[in-house]
């Protein structure tokens, strides 16, 4: 396989019109950022951190809040290792245990098509009610909104969260120093390549599960064994590769990954390696990086370990830059990465 | 006009077909109901209070948090008095105000449709923006998806919303006595009327305004001047009728309302009496009722007053009962209202 990042098969060009939204926009890559930064920012960031991280810090009373939403429109709807009901409730828990928070309390709105099977919701919300048990977590409030045939495809889900930070810093990537280690919490693109393989049209079928699963516990965990979490990336749209560029743009510092060091099942590898897709820019639902000081580097990994043996240090945090760059080492070099700019599967979350 | 409810045109029979979700399902009527009491609220709640609400009110740590959520559909997105933007902030923030508390930050999700003009969706985020400002309230953090050209229609808003409880004793049907007074904030239906007015299908046009608006500021004044809100409740899908029906048996009394006592503007009347359509069961976007006792009907309707000035005291709580009616006393005698089994105006909010 060449080490090269390639980002190919893509949606065709996502800037043919300006004017319109595109697939890509949806991508978690360079056109969503820019979508993120002319559009939503101007609008509703009060300073320059809001915004920029899937779950937002807040003081109520007493309490430090951590709170989040996603919007779930996967397809199709069951796949091998999980479906849209466990996504909508594990990734929200996920954003809120990224935070350095205790997710404790979920809504769900659901936009139904009209014809969905009954069947079908029965089961979308079992397999939620099943994954909120297993994170903890409960669904308290929602709402249910029914549209017409065609303007829909079966459900969308969002989800919001309510959690309870419990990280006594800020966990962010502005907090990200020289010397600390990337370490990622076990083999990565799982879930990209078990949703492709789930699409008829991708022609291929393997036995590929989604990793699809909570965080909380080894996020808990590592602040219950006072490492200090600088900072903490769920590794879903845009993968691994989009969770570096980001964090190195955003916190000032150049990151430095081995493509070597970070694990990939041989079936997943086999997978990419057919459709030409590089795993480190697929989705995962139940992968993340912490971002720790190199001297905590061998407990954080024992502690993530506990959970999921393929955790592994990565690579490290380099030198402060103005724009900071995240670059992967391989056997032909190093490369700099940059934010996938077209869309490898729509539909992936 | 007749004073007797009645609801057509209403969509085909909602039953027709036991499996496939309907239209209906979606209209907050009695299968908007059903679907939460047979599907939901077994999967999800923990005691019998859960989910009957729009809001869900959450001790976390010392705090005493309401959190909400609501999905907007509305078609077409852009109306007089409003849009999905401003619906979709206001919406959330009203869920809050209902609970007795202070909103305070919002989430959005959103569903774009390929295609989806970024003008328009620059106008939609205006909307927000402006409308978060009115309301008092941030939006930290949000959530965008595309989905394919046929997939959606232009752009499904999620917002969701945290507030701080300020009233003293729980707000909701459980508490609503004998002798309270029911308390209507203003004229009813403009915005069901002004949405069905903007769609072309429907053929007529006039210049009826959404009544789309915050109702944190009454709330919060009510509680200042110690009324003791027994039960809130914003008049959204199902409107009114819908409101009374659920809160008398919610609350197991029965509720008597006069027809003459309600305020309807006379384009709204003349509006609903073309399509055949009975104003009680019209969505509203910024209209509520306040149930409170007896003894301070004067008060709390001196400060609704003071934000609208149609509020009105249009009846009160009855006897309890096992399982609570609501009855509307027309010219024509007294007349028990149920729950609308159709959908009277799909995409409403």
């Amino acid at each position: 396989m060449n080490d090269k990042p390639f980002f190919t098969p893509q949606c065709p060009s996502p800037e043919r019109d300006e004017g319109l939204i595109t697939l890509a926009h949806g991508g978690g890559g360079l056109l969503t950022r820019r979508l993120i930064d002319d559009v939503f920012r101007p609008a509703f960031a009060h300073n320059a951190e809001d915004l920029t991280h899937d779950g937002a810090v807040l003081e109520v009373g007493d309490t430090r809040l951590a709170f989040t939403t996603d919007s779930y429109v996967v397809k199709p709807l069951f796949f091998p290792g999980g479906d849209i009901g466990s996504m909508a409730v594990y990734g929200t828990v996920n954003d809120l245990a990224m935070c350095g928070a205790k997710p404790l309390y979920l809504s769900a709105g659901m936009v139904i098509e009209e014809g969905f099977a009954l069947a079908d919701l029965r089961r979308v919300v079992a397999s939620m009610s099943r994954a909120a048990q297993v994170a903890g977590v409960r669904l308290v409030t929602g709402d249910t909104k029914v549209v017409e045939r065609g303007k829909g495809d079966g459900i969308y889900i969002t989800t919001s969260g309510v959690g309870q930070v419990r990280a006594p810093r800020p966990v962010a990537p502005a907090q990200i120093r020289e010397g600390d280690a990337i370490i990622l919490s076990g083999d990565i693109a799982r879930h990209g390549m078990a949703v492709m393989a789930a699409r008829e049209d991708f022609g291929f079928e393997n036995d590929i599960a989604s990793d699809c699963a909570p965080l909380a516990e080894p996020v808990l965990a590592m602040l219950d064994g006072e490492i200090d979490l600088h900072c903490l990336r769920d590794l879903t749209r845009g993968g691994l590769g989009t969770a570096l560029v980001e964090i190195a743009v955003d916190g000032g510092c150049d990151l430095q990954v081995a493509r070597s060091a970070i694990p990939v099942s041989d079936t997943v590898r086999g997978a990419c390696e057919i459709l030409g897709i590089d795993p480190i820019f697929v989705a995962n639902e139940g992968r993340y990086i912490a971002i720790v000081p190199g001297g905590q580097a061998g407990s954080a990994l024992a502690i993530m370990q506990r959970f999921e043996k393929h955790a592994a240090v990565i690579g490290e945090v380099g030198r402060p830059q103005q724009t900071g760059q995240a670059s992967l080492t391989t056997m032909g070099g190093d490369y700099v990465l940059d934010l996938p700019t077209g869309e490898q599967l729509p539909r992936i979350c």
